[in-house]
C-alpha cells in the first residue's frame, strides 16, 4: 500500500482493506468498463414449495446462510439510532465462534457501540458504512483492524452494483413482511418508513434474511423488499424504536444565527429565480435546512408557486407542504420522523425511492441531477467551495456521508452554516477532510454574508441587486477569523489512513488519518 | 445438431439457434450453476445532466443504440393485438439496411403479420417468443431462418436474467412517460395496464428505448419501467391500440357444453375443499376460465368466503370481485380489458407484478406455488395428464404458452376442456407437443366428467360423495373416441425441428416439428 496524489492533490492509498483503487480522478472523468455483480442463479427447487421460508432463530438464519470467517454481513440503517437487530445478530455470529467478518451497513450509529467489544475479541474485523459517533471515533483512534471506507448512499450501491463490495449475508431489519420475505417499512408496530438503503443488499447479496416483528399473511403489500430475492425469514419480539428515527439531525433549530441563515438561503431561492412553478428541491434533515423548507414555504404561499416535487428525507414539514398542495410529489428516500412514515403509507404522492433511482452514479442518469436547488449542510468548507461532512477540524471521524456527494449534483448546490462553530471557523483554507469538490458547490450562506462560487456567473448576475448581503468567501473568512483570533489549530495528525471517502464512481477522494492520542 | 430423447420420451435438439441446450430432467431435477447476466456498468457522465433523453426518431433511436446486424431487438407484449410500434421499428431497420436481427418478443400476435415480409427479406432471421396466429403458422412451415422457441412468461425472464438470451436493444411501449425514461401502463391514451413483460428487458439489455404517445412532466409516476435502466425516449403519435387488447381468447363463453365445464369446475374447487377463507386462485383469460370465476364468485357470496388473493390477468369479472371486497387483493401481471387498467390505476388493492415476482423458477421462489387453485386451458390432453397448450392436433403452432406453464406449480391445477373441437377428440394417447408434465396437472374437467389425476390421492378423498361426476380419464377419452369414430389421426410431420418448447427451468421439454406442406 502506497500513497498517491489524486487530481484534488489529496494523498489517498492505492489499496484499500486489500483492494486495488482508482484515485479521484476528477468529476465526471473516470469511465467505468465491465459488468455489474452478477449474483449467483437460484431454483425453486431448492425453496419450500408453498413459500414458507421462516426458521427459527437469527442464529439458525446464519448457520443455514453458511456463516464463516471473513465474510460480509450487511444491514440497512432505517431505524438510524433506534436499531435493536444488529447488535443481536452480532452476538449470535460470535456465539457461533466465527472470526473476522466485515459488517457494511448503510450507517452505523450510537446504538451500535457495543460492537466495539466484538472488534476488540475479533469477531468483527472492521465496519464499512458511514459511521456517526463513537464508532467513528473508535476507527479515528486506529482501533479497527481494516479501513474505514466513507461512502455517500449512490457510492454504496455502486460499490455492491459494481462488485466492489460482495455482501454474502444480508440481514434486514422489515417492520412489516410476510413467510415469503416480502417486507416493507411502512406500516407496522415498528414502522419506519422505507426500506432503500436495503435494496441493493436484497438484489446482490448471496444470501438474505429478512427479520420482523410483524409477519402478515402473504402477501404482504407492499414489497419494497422482495420475497423472491430472500432465503429466511425470522421473527423476534421487536427489531427497532420508530422514535429514535428523530435523531439530533432531525430537529429543526432554535438558534436566532442559524435561523436567519435558512431565512437568507430561501430568499436567495427566491432571488435567484430558481422558485418558479413546477421546480424542484431538497433540503436534508439538519435543523437548518428544515428551518430552510419552512421560510422556503411561507415564499411559496406568498408567490404562488407550487413545485413539481420535493426530495426527502421527509419530515412533518414536508409532508404539510404536499397535504397543502404545494408540491405534486415528494420523492423520499428516507423518512425521518413518524408523519413521514405516516404519509408515505397514506398519500399516493409520497414516492418510495432507493438510492438506485435517486443517487446511482453507475446507472443511465438519477434523480439527483435533476433537482433544481439543494440545500446541504457542512462542518467545514475551504475558500475553493471544497466541503467536508464527515470529520470535524480536530480530525475526529463523526458523521456519515449520507446522500450529502450525490446531491452536490442539482442545479444549484447550496451550504448554510454558521460562521463558526465553538468558536472554531468553518470557513477554511482547506478542509480537513474533501468530502465534495469545490466545482459542485455553488453558494454558501451564512450569518455573515452569502458567497457565490465565481463559477456560477448566471447566479451572480442573477442576484445582483437582490439586496442580499452577497460577499466574497474570502472577505467572509478574514472577518471571521480576526473575531477568534486567527483561522484554528491545524489537527494533530498521523501519517497512518485510518479510513478513506469515496467518490460517487468509487474512486478515491480522500484519506482520513488516525488522530495522535492524547 | 442431434436429437436427444429426454426424460419425458420426447426427442429434443441438444443444441438451438448455435447454443447447446440441457434436454429436460424431470420437474424440480435441474440444478442451475453459476451466476446471473451481468450488464455493462454506466455512468451518469454519459447521459444528459438534466436527465432528457428524447431522441427525434425511432429510426435515430436505433442508430444511437448502435443496431447492427445479428442483433437481437426485444419487445413487451402489453397491447396484445393492439400494437403499433413494432411494425415501424422493423421497417426503420430495414430502411438502416440492417440484416439478420433477432426479434424477442414476449409475444407476437396477428397483427405483427407484416413481420413476415421482413423475414422473407432477411432483415429479421427469426421471432423467439410466443408465436400466436400467422407467424406461429409461417414457422410451423418451415419459413423462418432459425428455430421458435417457446419460452414461458417466467421461462422468458429465466432466459435472459440467466444470461441465455442476450437482449442488445429493448424497445418498450409506454402508455405513459417522461423524458427520463420512467414509464407507465397504467394511465394516458393507450394505456395498457402494466408493463411487467418488459421489465426483464430494461433491467438486462444493453441499451433500452421507451417508445411513448404521452410524455409527463418528470417524475411519471408509477415508474413501471426505470428510467435509471433506460438510454432513449422516444414520442410517437400512437403506440398501440387498448381497445384491441381484448383478443379473441378474453371473451365470456356462450357456449351451454363450457358454462356447463365452467360450473363444474368451481363446484369442484369447493367440494375438495380449497375454497375455504383467505384462499387463492387464479384463472386465464379464456372464455371457460373467466366463467369459472363467475360460478366460483356466486358460490364464495352464497358461502361467504373471501379470498386472500386472486392472480390476474385481470378482467372486469375480477375487479368486480375485488371492489365487492371478494379479496383483499389482485396480483396482477397483464390486464385483459380496461376495467382491469382502470383497477389497477384506482385501486390500491389491485397490484402490479412482474414475471420475476410471479413465475421465474430461478429466483428464491415466485408466487405461482403459493396460489391454491388454477384454471387453465389446454389444446390436448393425454391419459397421463400431460397437456398441450401449443399446437394443435395437426401439428400446427398456434399459441404461445403464457404463464401456463409457470401456473401448474399452484397446489391444484385444473384443466376445464371440452371432450372434443370440431369432432377432434381432445383426451389423446399421446399430447402431439408436451408443454406440461402430468404430474403437475391434477384434475382434467369435461362436460362428460371430471378426471382425478391418480397422484392426487387427496383430492380424490376430499371429492368422494360429492356428487360431482369423477370419472378415470381412460372412461372419459374411450366414450368421446367411440363418438366421433376413434382417436383423431396423427398429424404429418417431417423430421425437421422447427421450433422447441422449453421448460420453466430452461431445459428443452419437446421440439415442434415441420408441418408436410399440402
Amino acid at each position: 500500500m502506497k500513497l498517491i496524489k489524486n487530481s484534488a492533490g489529496r494523498l489517498v492509498p492505492n489499496e484499500v482493506n486489500g483492494v486495488p483503487q482508482t484515485p479521484f480522478m476528477g468529476v465526471g472523468k473516470y469511465r467505468p468498463s465491465g459488468a455489474q455483480a452478477a449474483p449467483p442463479i437460484r431454483s425453486c427447487a431448492d425453496y419450500p414449495p408453498d413459500g414458507d421460508k421462516r426458521i427459527a432463530s437469527l442464529k439458525a438464519a446464519l448457520e443455514k446462510c453458511g456463516l464463516r470467517d471473513g465474510m460480509t454481513i450487511s444491514s440497512h440503517h432505517h431505524f438510524r439510532n433506534g436499531d435493536l437487530l444488529m447488535v443481536p445478530v452480532f452476538e449470535a455470529a460470535a456465539q457461533l465462534g466465527v472470526k473476522e467478518l466485515r459488517w457494511f451497513p448503510s450507517a452505523a450509529f450510537p446504538c451500535h457501540e457495543p460492537l466495539i467489544e466484538h472488534m476488540k475479541k475479533g469477531t468483527i474485523s472492521w465496519v464499512e458504512g458511514s459511521l456517526n459517533g463513537p464508532l467513528g471515533r473508535f476507527a479515528s483512534y486506529g482501533g479497527m483492524n481494516g479501513m474505514a471506507v466513507l461512502r455517500s448512499h449512490g457510492g454504496r450501491w455502486q460499490a455492491v452494483q459494481d462488485g466492489e463490495v460482495h455482501i454474502d449475508i444480508a440481514v434486514l431489519a422489515a417492520p412489516t413482511a410476510d413467510s415469503f420475505g416480502n417486507a416493507t417499512g411502512d406500516r407496522g408496530p415498528s414502522a419506519c418508513g422505507l426500506l432503500g438503503f436495503g435494496l441493493a443488499d436484497s438484489l446482490y447479496a448471496d444470501r438474505s434474511i429478512v427479520v420482523t416483528d410483524n409477519l402478515v399473511p402473504f402477501p404482504c403489500v407492499p414489497w419494497q423488499i422482495m420475497g423472491q430475492n430472500i432465503d429466511y425469514v425470522v421473527e423476534l419480539d421487536r427489531i427497532g424504536d420508530p422514535q429514535k428515527i428523530v435523531s439530533g439531525t432531525t430537529r429543526l433549530t432554535k438558534s436566532p444565527d442559524r435561523l436567519l441563515i435558512a431565512e437568507l438561503t430561501a430568499r436567495f431561492v427566491q432571488a435567484a429565480g430558481i422558485m418558479r412553478e413546477g421546480f424542484s428541491f431538497q433540503a436534508g434533515a439538519g435543523g437548518t435546512a428544515l428551518a430552510f423548507a419552512i421560510y422556503l414555504k411561507e415564499l411559496m404561499l406568498k408567490a404562488g408557486v407550487k413545485a413539481r416535487f420535493i426530495r426527502g428525507g421527509s419530515t412533518k414539514y414536508l409532508v404539510e407542504m404536499l397535504e397543502a398542495g404545494l408540491t405534486d410529489y415528494i420523492l423520499d428516500g428516507q423518512t425521518f420522523d413518524l408523519e413521514g412514515v405516516r404519509s408515505m403509507r397514506e398519500n399516493p404522492g409520497h414516492i418510495n425511492t432507493s438510492p438506485f433511482t435517486s443517487y446511482n452514479y453507475h446507472g443511465k442518469g438519477n434523480f439527483a441531477g435533476m433537482v433544481d436547488v439543494v440545500v446541504l449542510g457542512a462542518t467545514e468548507v475551504d475558500v475553493n467551495f471544497n466541503a467536508n461532512v464527515a470529520t470535524h477540524s480536530d480530525g475526529v471521524l463523526l458523521h456519515g456521508i449520507g446522500g450529502w456527494q450525490n446531491c452536490l449534483f442539482a442545479n444549484c448546490t447550496i451550504l448554510p452554516i454558521p460562521a463558526f462553530r465553538n468558536r472554531i471557523p468553518i470557513i477554511v483554507d482547506e478542509v480537513t477532510t474533501l468530502c465534495g469538490p469545490g466545482e459542485l458547490i455553488d453558494v454558501i450562506v451564512t450569518e455573515r454574508g452569502i458567497a457565490i462560487n465565481p463559477r456560477r456567473e448566471d447566479l451572480i448576475a442573477a442576484t445582483k441587486g437582490s439586496g442580499l448581503p452577497i460577499r466574497p468567501i474570502e472577505e467572509i473568512k478574514a472577518e471571521v477569523d480576526a473575531l477568534v483570533g486567527g483561522p484554528p489549530d491545524k489537527p494533530e495528525l498521523s501519517e497512518e489512513v485510518v479510513g478513506v471517502v469515496k467518490w460517487v464512481d468509487g474512486t478515491v477522494l480522500d484519506s482520513i488519518f488516525r488522530v495522535n492520542n492524547n
